[in-house]
């Protein structure tokens, strides 16, 4: 950790060493061309690397060297990266827009989309497993419980059942606990997991920080979708709406949504307090994800 | 090893063993009812087992303890589920039978089983690392390799790359040992893997015999789907010509086929031989699956 960078510095150093590692970990020379490019095209040039951030901001917390971090980080964004590539599938959201880019489905067909994102999640895996781990037995079980039926693919799941009803407030917020909370709380434990042991009460905070966290991104997100433009977002705005899906913003209004993910933040930032000034990227993170506009 | 059991008594005991404790990994009480309804849809109630037999069977040349050899034995048949599952999706081979019964997608939409699918690949994981096996991590890489891009996934990409068009017998060859082939040496591996170690000279023989038993299956596989009927198939017979796909009979012939899975029978036979009567199993399921009917 270097206290004198500011926040864009060390943001931006971070992501370069996250694309570094996913450059080389989807490299796949054993595998065919037309699966290795379309899992590169769904992984690479594009996306926040939100989730990998966390990794690297976390594993500060226990003072870990980032090389160590680097692949539970790129672990977590594969798991992310291959659960848009199936959202988008017609069968699903069927959305044509990602990152600015036609769809992966949209620019390779169905069936490689669909093997590609079989494939990302193997990956994951393959690249989690690369690194010297503290304990990697451990992060294999934590990954595969953060992206399976009790995290990830059963918010996913939840989703998928409620299009069209409505929905209250602790069934959303149990829903993104799940969908996107799951895999962001993944990336701080695993990231932390990289560095000196913490205690079960280090440990408590860091899961508390996740959840709120989590929950401010995805609360953003609704907003970002009532108030954003294709053109900011790099993907296609107002599908909520459209899909009928159940939004913060729908339950809450957008004004209520907005000060509630601002109370996300702050719960966020409280739940650091006792790791003072080695917690200063995941305030940092916390703070711009309540900010972003995109 | 009780050397006095026949091979059914035997066979019949582990199918056992691989039921429950599938039905155990599969009771998901913290995902949501509806998945893991699909999820278990997808595994239970049908399916020859042979991945788990060929993880119990290789176990015991290393001498491992059958409950040791459960969670590697699950993890691998998951791996193969959730790929029938996303297989059979209609923008893949788009087929309604399976094991007798429709299809997943047939059976809970075509949403939820993409969403059962992926969560079955992450339940692989999650179960692998429920056993104390001697090199969790090591385990985890292995079947994260068979299950991706270079393995089993790969293989499907070269399989639909090729629909319609003429393949070598090597080409032929090379997609079967990624498609089918990967995950059958992760059974064999894994199950091995679970006992004494092994030292590089018989890990080799066992690969040898996995790829060679992995191989027959395939090649009977193809003779079935132009002799068998959907009656004894449990699935849509003839569908690999319906879908103008390569196989081991549109190239060699029927007879020619025939005498090709024999002949790697024999060669599977042949690797076994350093291992004395401790890999009786392992040989007579490779006679069974060059013998089966459906």
């Amino acid at each position: 950790m270097d206290p004198d960078l500011t926040f864009p510095v060390w943001s931006e150093e971070r992501r370069r060493r996250i694309e570094d590692f996913l450059e080389r970990g989807l490299a796949l020379p054993h595998a065919p061309a037309p699966l290795a490019d379309a899992m590169r095209y769904a992984v690479l040039g594009g996306g926040k690397r939100i989730r990998p951030l966390l990794a690297y901001a976390a594993g500060e917390v226990a003072a870990a060297d980032p090389a160590v971090v680097d692949a539970p980080a790129a672990a977590v964004e594969l798991i992310h990266a291959y659960s848009l590539v199936h959202d988008d599938l017609p069968c699903m959201d069927d959305d044509v827009l990602r990152r600015g880019k036609p769809t992966c489905h949209v620019a390779f067909g169905e069936a490689a989309a669909l093997l590609a994102g079989d494939a990302l999640q193997a990956q994951a895996f393959v690249l989690l497993q690369s690194a010297r781990l503290p304990d990697p037995a451990g992060a294999c079980a934590l990954l595969a419980e953060a992206a399976g039926a009790s995290g990830m693919a059963g918010g996913q799941a939840i989703d998928l059942a409620n299009v069209g009803r409505e929905m209250t407030l602790p069934d959303l917020t149990h829903m993104h606990r799940l969908k996107t909370g799951a895999l962001i709380r993944a990336a701080v434990r695993l990231g932390a997991a990289c560095g000196e042991a913490l205690d079960a009460s280090a440990q408590a905070s860091l899961d508390a920080y996740a959840r709120a966290a989590g929950l401010a991104f995805q609360v953003v997100d609704d907003v970002l979708d009532v108030e954003g433009s294709a053109a900011t977002l790099g993907k296609t705005a107002g599908k909520d709406a459209a899909h009928s899906k159940p939004t913060y913003v729908a339950i809450l209004g957008l004004a209520q949504a907005k000060r509630h993910a601002h109370a996300l933040r702050d719960e966020a930032r409280d739940a650091l307090v006792p790791f003072g000034a080695r917690a200063r990227r995941l305030a940092e993170i916390v703070d711009r994800i309540v900010k972003r506009t995109h």
